[in-house]
């Protein structure tokens, strides 16, 4: 299944299929005091439980499993500083073929430390878009991996669109379901899943204020880059690409900004009160909600945590 | 079913059919990469997941439902700096009856509003024994309110014990199976349980070594006092009673203590794999095994989670 065009109702029904009993299907939390303050009802998908801790894992392990036969052994090679990398190490890992991560050398060490863990080969560069793509291209051509790009990609936004499919049919018709945008592989594979699986179901983007090119995306009509981002969201630091910006343009209800101490809150709000760790890019769901209580008064509210990847010695309270 | 004597099976049965619906049945996690690092089977019971953060909604949901007719609407009172306060505070606002909290002017701002939120009147006191109990005398006479112990209450020890029920019913017979013992609420009514409805399984009590009056009680066969507990673990301060020394001597096949640097990096492990927030005294039992490997190797490990409520300001690392 290395798909060409854009994911179809069957093509992502056969992904869940494929990938099932390889990725958790994970749990949906919801909070009765959360409820209570916002006046809604919130359900969490605990996509930090997720293999790797982040819905990574499910674009991940559909891509490995779609490498084409004769490159199969050869493995497949990424760049990620964050969970992407960490997502094809392991599900290459899981297939006994190698992994090559590309990551630049001032990554976080808990992100080195979790490749590493895998098993994969990391091929330090420095922090800038070009150097990545050298040091990329430089391993694809003497290893023969495949490249797996982390959203630009639409086997990887086949995978992710799963997430959105086990909320809604466990679910049923939400009023909304809001995922955070950063590249958007996650936001555009719940576009697909909604519009497949629950039509009246309305998709959210979330992104902070601090680095909101998707949002100006959609206001200008053509992806606008992402230039100096500021937050504290390290997830959601790139810009759309072709991909995932026709799919979300073509089906997203809206794209809200929050601002940086609203996400922070959220944050804060989900380890009290739910007991999970979440990393800030997960929490930008919650603190749409938070900014826009009235919108989403008395309405059925599902969101995608997104991962839970932090690091503990550096919290933002 | 205010309970004078020693809870039996079916009492404990009985306990479970009536909070069941309640209380939330917890999942049970596992983790691969602890399983692997550990090389052993351990599963872990999210009590902090449970109603209040901890295990301590079970035995005071139960014994709310319990209070006998005639005493009902007065109420319940109980001495606590933690959990048992917050756990009484919420039963007792779900039958809309009263509840009175006396606490320490020491207690941790967090827990003072977790009660408050609960609609309990917090009453005061000096952080000694003798002005807790002069302040809860006191309080009782005034308004006819019943005083729930703790722990040394026979029917709070077949609420808490139903949390072991559930996992044996789920996992079948464990090797093993280690709760945290404060003052030995939740470990009595584990031994209880494993006794009843998984009798080759082994209870273990795990307890900070800065804390270590179970073990010594254990060791001299009868109850210390616990001086100057130095540790972490703010729930396993207090000593055992009567009732819980009876049942666990009678039962518990050994108590193990652990060092603090084991129980904060338990903890740290539990976060940063498994993704969910414990709090200290809930760590202990993974310290037990991090502590004691040979001794798991190969072996199915039930563990306790007791709780998860824990100040974010002031995290351990």
């Amino acid at each position: 299944m290395f798909l060409q065009y854009e994911p179809s109702k069957h093509h992502i029904t056969q992904a869940h299929d494929w990938i099932q009993g390889r990725i958790h299907r994970t749990p949906i939390f919801s909070s009765k005091s959360l409820n209570s303050i916002l006046e809604c009802k919130l359900y969490f998908k605990c996509e930090n439980l997720q293999k790797v801790g982040a819905f990574k894992y499910r674009g991940a392990t559909l891509a490995i499993l779609s490498l084409p036969k004769t490159e199969f052994k050869k493995g497949a090679a990424t760049h990620s500083s964050g969970n992407h990398g960490a997502a094809i190490a392991l599900a290459a890992k899981m297939r006994n073929i190698p992994a090559y991560i590309v990551m630049p050398r001032s990554a976080p060490h808990i992100k080195k430390l979790a490749v590493e863990s895998y098993g994969a080969k990391i091929i330090y560069c420095e922090p800038t878009l070009q150097a990545r793509e050298e040091a990329l291209e430089k391993i694809v051509a003497k290893t023969g991996a495949t490249f797996v790009h982390p959203y630009d990609n639409f086997t990887i936004i086949a995978g992710q669109a799963t997430c959105g499919k086990e909320i809604l049919e466990e679910l049923g018709a939400l009023d909304y379901l809001i995922a955070p945008v950063g590249g958007g592989g996650l936001l555009s594979g719940t576009c697909l899943s909604a519009k497949y699986f629950s039509p009246e179901t309305k998709v959210i983007g979330a992104e902070p204020l601090g680095a909101d090119d998707a949002f100006r995306s959609l206001r200008e009509g053509s992806i606008q880059p992402s230039v100096n981002p500021k937050t504290i969201c390290d997830g959601l630091l790139t810009q759309l690409s072709e991909k995932t910006f026709t799919i979300i343009q073509k089906n997203v209800s809206e794209i809200i900004t929050v601002e940086e101490e609203t996400i922070i809150a959220a944050m804060r709000m989900i380890w009290e009160r739910m007991k999970i760790v979440v990393e800030p890019s997960a929490a930008v769901s919650l603190a749409v909600v938070l900014e826009n209580k009235k919108k989403f008064l008395g309405k059925r509210v599902g969101m995608i945590l997104s991962g839970g990847n932090v690091d503990l010695e550096k919290l933002p309270w």
